[in-house]
Parts: structure tokens; C-alpha cells; sequence
């Protein structure tokens, strides 16, 4: 098996804390299926219409990353996110969806999924309630997960169906997105921790946050087959 | 069938306009079981150790409707809500568990299942991101049903295993605490939205976050039997 | 005297509910003297070097309105808005500072004067506590005050001493975020209390809330004045 | 002079990281004046209604403590004080303005002055961005400082005009209040930071907190006296 891309030192050891739950994530059955293609359509539809609510909700998240910086750097990176979230991600689900006949109406009043409300609610309480770290944290494993995940999937693909997503995440831009991240996240923590910050009792629960979210995420794979 | 408890005119109209998710969450096969014996008693022990989890984050988010208060009255009604919790409910829990063998400390480290995450952390985000409002109708299905539901199952039950969980919640101090909240409600929908507050925009949204914190509350059941 | 320009229907009512204060901010002897370049040098760059202070908390009271929007459209445009603050108005503060000698560490490292702090923390508390219309009503001085002051200013003054600072609010692409904010503000008071706001018992405290924030605005002209 | 009373480490710390902050707050000549009873009534009486609002703000920001405890024993603890500071606290504020022919609802439709608003807005801001730490570092200037005055003020009273208030902060049950809090914050640290706590890059910001909500305590005094 291909290499998994470096976003980053505390990345790679919340990624080894959390083993299986990451494998269940970002080796799960729908990214298997996107890879050989035989993910149904309509499942893959689905997914997007899901995912199109979940980015409306991410993207507060990142906003509120903003709120949550205590310095001009962090606020730049997280605001650049936001923009990317809401003017580029977004509007690629826009298009997809139209191209299969689903309205950006459609996809505003869909009804949320169980999965999906629980990860970016769990997401965003994680913020609202701690600081800036506990926050990435919880953001982490959506964000770098898909870029693991784009990365290894271009490698593996067989089939082109799904194509233009795996596209979007191996594309050099989001890979350098989430080098950026890895690196905004890796510097919160030795401004905020020191550079022990794996020393600090606080480590543990950052850990415990990434592993949950990670679990969600999975969770959101698998509402995905559900909808079959 | 007896009828339900009057706790207030807000809490009815909720009540109505989520009708079927209401229904499937006060006459849920938990509660059906509960009230005629037949719930495994494991099953019971595993919802009251993810029911002390839920309480934690469920105290924090009327915590918060003290912080979200616009009134010294509001805050007073909040604060009693908070202690009743922490120093009563959550002691009930303590010695049933510890009755059946739990000790607190197992109650503290247990594993939070997906649907009480997803149950606590959506009232918590809506408290967080709205105003008080929109924190009282996420946190009114879980207060005002469990009224119900005791008020109910006194009258149903075929069987005094569980009876002691019933008779918490048909007490008459734990009634008057719903009729108190409900008047909570009911004066704070006025003082913000008017005597008019089912004509607000605002009504329609209110009445959405009661039936999906209805719905994860049944997910909750759901995760109790599970669990068997 | 030359007409205010018009930003909306509710800054027009929240400007007129609060009259005195209104015209305490925005005819404040700061202001004069700016118009007239009687204004001494050093105190125009303390307030730049405090008002950079103020940008900071300011973009980050802007991203909380992201969290806080309630549908994509607000979203963006309160994105918008963060994305100006952060890259274009803090950048124009640097660039004036650096000419006078300040560099963006000297900026970055200043003592927050307190009218500075109260007015920041005033508007971040007011949006976490309340829901997008508090956070609104609290920013909205601000934003909305700054361009009336700009377009005043252009057709008042009498010296080109400060003619950059005076330029940067009354350009026409400041204005036309003064029309698109005030338009933000009139759309989400429709969508949450209806075309009859004003009639909504909400409609007294969003009038407190503007005039506090505005009284917290001349504090802050007081202040650039007092370093003098 | 007599001894400052001990609070724990985390506070004595804090204190002398902000000596001569400390020493304008503690030492003010509001509090002299109270010792030696040379303080007009009116403004007494004028504190008194002020702090009355700043209770109910104050009792916010504790109730914001509980919402962002991470344990059972925290969350205990904060909700002991919300309950101290609603019923008991502030009931003294009312007897004692009635006694001077102030309603509860003059207390309650006062102005609130600036000098207050900047204070409570700053620790509850500082507790909705940051974490436990951050929240706890911004409260206790006020909860302790009142420890401290009231016992100092004890052994320095020379006229009773004032000893009620005197009696009320140098009380052996007050007293214990910020012997627990201080064990709350120690405990908090270290949970958090580890034993080394000091050591944290997070250290100085706490410290910088805590003198940034001395000096808005002192603020406080200083709008006191202006009062007369």
C-alpha cells in the first residue's frame, strides 16, 4: 500500500492514538467502493446532499475558529478556510448535484441525517465549550481525513466513475490546504502547550476529541451505504 | 388511554406539531417495558449509565440557559433546574447503579454512546449559536416528556419492577417542576416574541428544534434496547 | 448641512431611537478635527494604533456572526465582511502606521486602552449571549457609523491632512458595504420577527443594544482624543 | 500592616504577577474610605445599585463556569456559587437598598455605568472564547480581591458606618467561599497544565487575565467615587 501524505507532527500522533477508529474512517467500504466504482449513484447522491448540510455546519465551525485565534496569523488561516469552504467546496457539490438533477434548493432543505447532525454538532460544542485546540481537534479529521483519503485514492482507483472527486481531494491544492492546516495546528500547540506538548495532560483529551470525530466521520460513511 | 399533563400552551402546540415523533418517543417499546416489567434488567442498568452521562452535559445546557437569561427570574427558575439535577437526579442514578453493583466511578468512565453524543451536544449548539429561546424548546422534550411519561406510565404500569424510576418522574415535586418550566416558556415566548409568538417567523423554527431533540430523545430509547 | 446617506430601513430607525448619542459619535470633536486637520498627528496615530487593536476583536466579532448566520447567504456576506476587516482594512492600518514610523509588532503589542476593550467585548458577549440580530445590532454602529462619518466628512472638510483616512470610508466600495450590511440587517429582522420588527417586544432591546454600542463608539473618540 | 489571607497557590502567584494592579485595587481609596467611614452614603448607596447589576452578570459568568467544567466535582462547585450569588449575595443588595429607599426595581431599571459593563463583558467574553482556565482567571479578582478587602478591612476598620459590608466579605463563610475557589483553581491548573503549571506558555496569559480584570475592578472603584 501507497505512503499516507505528512500534514504535520501532531497529526501523525492523533492518527496513531486513534489507529482503528482512523482505518474505519479512511479505509471504510464507501471509499473503497468511489475507488473500483461500484458505489451506486444514487448513494453517492446522496452522500452529497448530506455533505452539502454538513459544509454549511463545518463552515460555522471554521468561522468560529476565527473567533476562538489569539493571534492575526491564525485568524488569516482560519478565515481563508471559511472562504474556501463556503465559495469552492460548496459550489463544486452545487454543480455535481445539478449535473444529476438536484437543486441548490434541494439540497438547502434537505432533511439532515442523524450522523450528520451528531458530527458537526459534537464539532462545534467542542469549540463553543473549549479553546482554540480543542477545537482543531475536532476539525482535524474531516479536513486532513479527506486529504489522506484523496490521496490514497488516486493511487488505488480502478474505475474513473467517481473521478472528479478524487480529484478534488488529491488535487495539489487541497493536499497544500492540509499542509497548511497540519502546520497551523502543530504551531497552536507549542504556542500554547510548549514544544512537550504530548506532556501536557491536555494531550489526552485532544486525543479523545480527534478519536471521536474520527468516529463520526465513519459514522457519516456509513448513513452514505445506508441510503442505497 | 388517561390524559397527558397540561405543562403549559407552548409545550401543547410543540406537542401537536410534532405529533408522530412525539408519539414515538412517549409511547416508545422502552417505555411499554418499563411499565409492564418486561425490560431486561441489564438493559435498564445501561440506559441509567448512559442516562448519568447524559445528565452531565444535560446540566451544563440548562447552565447555560442561566447564562442565556435576560431576567433574574429566568436565571433563578434556570439555577434551581441546574441543582435539582446535579444534587438530586444525578444522585438517584448513583445509588441505583450502586444498587445493581456500578460504582461512580464506572458511571464516570463509561463509554458516551453515539445517539446521547448526538442528543446532548445538538441542545448544547442550539443554546450556544441561538438565543434562549431556541436553547429552551431543544432542552423542553427531555424535561417535559420524562413528566409525561412518569404522569403516564403510573397509570399503565402492570408491573412494580420498575417502579421506583417511575415513581421519580409521577412525583408530585417532579410535575410541578414541569408545570414551572413549561411557565418558563411560556412567559419568556411572550416577553420576547408577544402574546401573537405562534405568528413570529421565529415559531416555525422553535417547533423544528422541539421535534428534532424529540427524535433524538427517541434515539435514545432506541440505544437503550440495544443494548439488551 | 448635507444629507446622511441611507443604509436600510432599520439603521434609519435605530439612528433616529438613539439621536443623541447618534449624533455624540458621529459629530464628535474627533471627527471635526479631522474635517478641519486640526486633529495633532500623535493622536491620530495612538487611535490608529488602538483602532488596530479594535480590528482584531472586531473581525473576530464579524466571524462570530458566520456561526451565528442562519442560512448561506448570510453566511457569505458576513464572510465578506471578515475577509475586508482582516486583509484590507487592518492592511491599510498597517501601511499608515508604518509611514509614521510603527511597525506591526509596535501595533500588534500595544496596551488595549480600556474604551477599547468595553466596546469589543460589549459586542462579542452581546452576539455569544443572544442570537444574530443582538450580535447585529451590536455591530452595527460601527460599521454603519464609520460610513456616515466618511460621507459627511468628504463634503465638510476644510484640510487634507487627513484626507487618506476620510477617502478610506467615504469610497464608494465603503459605501456600498454600508448599503449591503444595512441590507443584511432589514432582510434578517424580516425573516426572524417579520415585516412588522418594529411591532416585536425584541425591537426596544435591539435599540439598547445599537445605542450602547454606539455610546461605546464616542468613548472610543473620547479616548484618541485624551492620548493627545 | 496584617497578613492577606491565603487563597491558594495559583492566586498568591497571580497576585504577585500583578503587585502594583493588585495594590490600586485592594488598597483604593474607596475601600479606606469604607474603613474609616468617611464614604458619603450616596455613594455607597450608588455602589451598591451598581453592583447589583454587575451581580447579575457576575452570576452569568459563574453559570458559564459550570457549562465549561470538565468534571462532575467542578461543575458541583460552580453551582454552589451561582446559588451563593443569586440568593444570597444579591439579597443582601436588596435589603440593604431597601433600608436606604431603593426598590429592587430601581436596582434592576438602573443604568448600568460603563466602567461595569467593560468588566463583566470582559470575563464573560474571556470565558466563552477561551476555556475553564481562561474563565476562572478573569473571576477571581473579584471573588477573592472581596476576600481579601473584607479581611484586611476587618483589622483596619476604624468607624462602623460601613460594617455590614465589612461584615459581609471578612465572614468565616465568605472567607471559605475563596478558600474554595482558590483549591478550585489550583486544582483546575494542575488537572489541566500539570503540577509545572507555571511552566505552560498558557501561564503568562493567565496572569495577564487576571491583572486585565484587576484593573477593571479598580475601574469599578474609581466609578464609585466619581459618583458623589
Amino acid at each position: 500500500m501507497s505512503q499516507a501524505p505528512e500534514y504535520g507532527q501532531a497529526f501523525a500522533l492523533w492518527r496513531n492514538a486513534s489507529n482503528n477508529s482512523w482505518r474505519a474512517y479512511t479505509r471504510h467500504e464507501f471509499v473503497n467502493s468511489l475507488c473500483d466504482g461500484t458505489l451506486p449513484k444514487a448513494a453517492f447522491i446522496q452522500y452529497l446532499v448530506q455533505d452539502y448540510i454538513f459544509l454549511v455546519h463545518f463552515s460555522r465551525a471554521w468561522a468560529l475558529a476565527i473567533v476562538k485565534s489569539t493571534n492575526l496569523e491564525e485568524m488569516k488561516i482560519c478565515a481563508a478556510t471559511v472562504n474556501a469552504l463556503i465559495h469552492h467546496e460548496m459550489q463544486l457539490h452545487v454543480e455535481t448535484c445539478a449535473n444529476a438533477g438536484i437543486s441548490e434548493d434541494t439540497l438547502l432543505n434537505a432533511q439532515e441525517a442523524p450522523e450528520n447532525l451528531a458530527y458537526t454538532r459534537y464539532v462545534l460544542e467542542a469549540g463553543y465549550s473549549g479553546d482554540f485546540l480543542d477545537l482543531l481537534s475536532a476539525l482535524a479529521p474531516c479536513v486532513l481525513g479527506y486529504g489522506e483519503i484523496g490521496a490514497l485514492s488516486k493511487t488505488r482507483q480502478t474505475s474513473d466513475k467517481y473521478d472528479s472527486w478524487i480529484a478534488t481531494y488529491s488535487d495539489p491544492e487541497y493536499q497544500q490546504t492540509c499542509v497548511d492546516v497540519g502546520h497551523l495546528i502543530d504551531k497552536a500547540l507549542i504556542i500554547r502547550l510548549g514544544e512537550d506538548y504530548t506532556q501536557s495532560p491536555r494531550w489526552s483529551d485532544l486525543c479523545k476529541t480527534f478519536e471521536t470525530a474520527t468516529q463520526l466521520e465513519a459514522g457519516f460513511w456509513d448513513m452514505g451505504l445506508r441510503t442505497e
